[in-house]
């Protein structure tokens, strides 16, 4: 691709995403839908002015491991720990009943084969962590107790979506299962949540000593950018979404993260304040290019809409999706309905992690053309009405007893906060 | 490419680039010598681990782009008009002097074809934009008279370049010139440079609107961002050189330029420093991946270090490309000596324009290998040693009083500015 071209698509993309932000912003809806529709109307599915390339692709995963970062940052560890039980069982039934249903579904009721049962299964398992974290930022609810416990279980649930995606390959590829290489991709992602912390930890307080010496202006943008970098290249070595090594780079440099064992590394709060300063332009250029790419890759043209099979399949498999998310939420018997409710509602959106089964189903030719439009239309459905729900949902209950244990307000940092809607 | 290896790339170039500019500046050696030498030694020159990909390149072109915006930002207009009669003398001088030497070198001394000769003489006239300021940055000289006469006559350079490029790309296609294209290229270079400051002013009066309205944050960094990729689109398109966008656009976003006619568009100094403070860290992390990607296009292994040829064909080169840009800094009969030396020794390296001509020789099979090689070694050479030369002219000269009139120190934004060095 020239250069130049590559500069007007950006120019274009970011151009573009700002005002259908703005414009969503005024009309009371999250920012994240107009990034979303300003990809849906720039792409093949409506004017076909740009399409997803290797180098906005690129752009887009800096973007999400960038967001995830912030996430990661602005994340209090021990509240995250404390919500680590709840996360975990959303995360489960959450993933295990879509799998179910979506499997007895496309097996028993449209009668499809086993493989392509286990994928639409598959499909249906995914939570974009993006999306929802967004939206949580939208209302102002990233804090939460139920915020937290929706940030960890899709962490979960990407890992498990992992693991999946490689088993279903793996099926494809051979036919069978291999147990060992499972156990061996488990394993990693395990090191890798214990260590890179502590590694993270390790460097930036490298960088923070060179601060205090070097005269150079610009250590902050090149070095901690440069370690979020390698961390999402260290995850995706040993099998973890490259995502995630940017949430772990986020949480070890976070004010309120402390190593295990007491190990203390000098970590003053002004250099997090000068990291959380420095690194949010960046990671504000970057995150709108994501958003808009997901919208990109919808292709909303490959659709008959004129089918009946169409409609009754994308919309029975829709109520599946949707299902399945609610009943995640109520694996917290602990919990008020109400705050269920809300972790399930969030849980919705597949967005661009749907997008990837259901792309990997398309390419492996487990999907024909009349099931990947249907798990387009269930993607593109979840991921622009969850939004909404979350908005309504908050309108109504926002002030409810039960959604404000644990409640605290993010730190405020004027003009440089991200995204707050 | 996978997007992990792309990050580790990134990452790689990032750190390395820090470390070598970390140790440069110990050294009390320009900064960018370390930038280049990271990618000398990452490239294929010694380590091999990274080559020139397109998306490095991308990450690189987005680099030079964002710095020329910095030094247009920075650029006091009225000063830059101060020095355009000099510039344009430097300019004009310090380009047919170095093309003409260089033709007869080739021709006459080597015994090269017409075609071989015109093309040496091409990779000649070239004058590094992004060295040349990046060193005057570091030795805190950028806002200085002589600065600015660098700097326009980088600039108009870089208009001639892009206008002989044309040519000879034309010779070698089509045997001979088109008088009309080249009027054309001229005409359009010119209305670019009429109307993109105007239009960048009109685009930044709305964007300044938006901000006193919009909730969301994160306006300035993906607007202006947007704003410089348009404007470097915009010159690439009217045949411009793309870095002369981002400069056009910097130029007008300004707090010291004004429009003709007297047009005034409202334009506080807060939004100014707005855009400087939420812009920087985005240069600071682009412009080393430039400076990098520079010093691994540079293949020193393609020399053949024993044979006879290189070392008298390069010396001679190279006595003949600095010879070439002294004899420009001589044109400006108005000037002491000795700022006039500052000036020729400034416009002395070659670095990434030099190799576009070069590598454009080769492509097209005008450049055999050995003279090929022997080019790569002179852009070497005028563009590692000079930085050294400033900075040791500066340590002798800095406090002449030919080089104090006109001296205005640099706007101070500590821990922001743009690496003096």
């Amino acid at each position: 691709m020239e250069a130049h071209e590559f500069f007007l698509q950006l120019a274009l993309i970011l151009i573009s995403a700002r005002i259908l932000a703005e414009f969503a912003s005024r009309l009371g809806v999250p920012t994240v839908i107009g990034e979303l529709m300003a990809g849906i109307i720039l792409g093949p599915s409506l004017l076909g002015w740009l399409h997803v390339t290797e180098q906005l692709q690129l752009m887009a995963e800096i973007g999400i491991i960038l967001l995830l970062f912030k996430v990661g940052l602005e994340t209090d560890f021990d509240h995250l720990a404390h919500a680590g039980r709840n996360a975990i069982a959303v995360a489960l039934v959450g993933f295990t009943v879509p799998f179910v249903l979506g499997y007895a579904t496309a097996r028993y009721l449209f009668g499809f084969d086993n493989m392509v049962a286990l994928m639409l299964g598959g499909t249906l398992t995914a939570t974009s962590i993006g999306v929802t974290v967004r939206i949580l930022q939208d209302v102002g609810r990233q804090n939460s107790m139920e915020g937290q416990v929706v940030l960890g279980a899709a962490v979960v649930d990407d890992v498990l979506g992992v693991i999946l995606l490689a088993t279903l390959y793996q099926i494809t590829v051979d036919g069978q299962i291999s147990v060992l290489a499972l156990a061996r991709i488990i394993a990693f992602v395990g090191i890798f949540f214990l260590l890179a912390p502590l590694l993270a930890r390790l460097l930036s307080a490298g960088i923070q000593r060179l601060l205090g010496k070097t005269t150079m202006p610009g250590l902050i943008p090149s070095t901690i950018i440069a370690l979020v970098l390698l961390f999402a290249s260290l995850a995706n070595l040993l099998g973890a979404p490259e995502l995630l090594g940017g949430f772990a780079a986020g949480i070890a440099l976070s004010r309120r993260f402390f190593l295990p064992f007491g190990i203390s590394l000098a970590h003053h709060s002004a250099f997090a304040e000068r990291i959380d300063v420095q690194t949010t332009p960046i990671i504000q250029l970057f995150t709108p290019i994501f958003f808009v790419v997901v919208g990109l890759s919808l292709d909303l043209r490959q659709v008959d809409w004129g089918s009946a099979f169409i409609w009754i399949f994308s919309l029975t498999v829709l109520s599946v999706a949707i299902l399945g998310k609610l009943v995640g939420g109520q694996a917290m018997p602990n919990r008020h309905p109400i705050f269920r409710l809300a972790v399930g509602i969030s849980m919705v959106p597949r967005g661009e992690v749907g997008l990837i089964f259901a792309e990997l189903g398309r390419a492996a030719g487990v999907f024909g053309p009349q099931v990947y439009a249907g798990l387009v239309i269930v993607i593109a459905y979840t991921t622009l009405l969850a939004p909404f729900w979350i908005k309504l949902f908050y309108r109504r209950y926002g002030h409810h007893p039960s959604l404000e244990e644990g409640e605290e307000p993010p730190p405020e940092i004027p003009d440089q906060g991200f995204h707050p809607g």
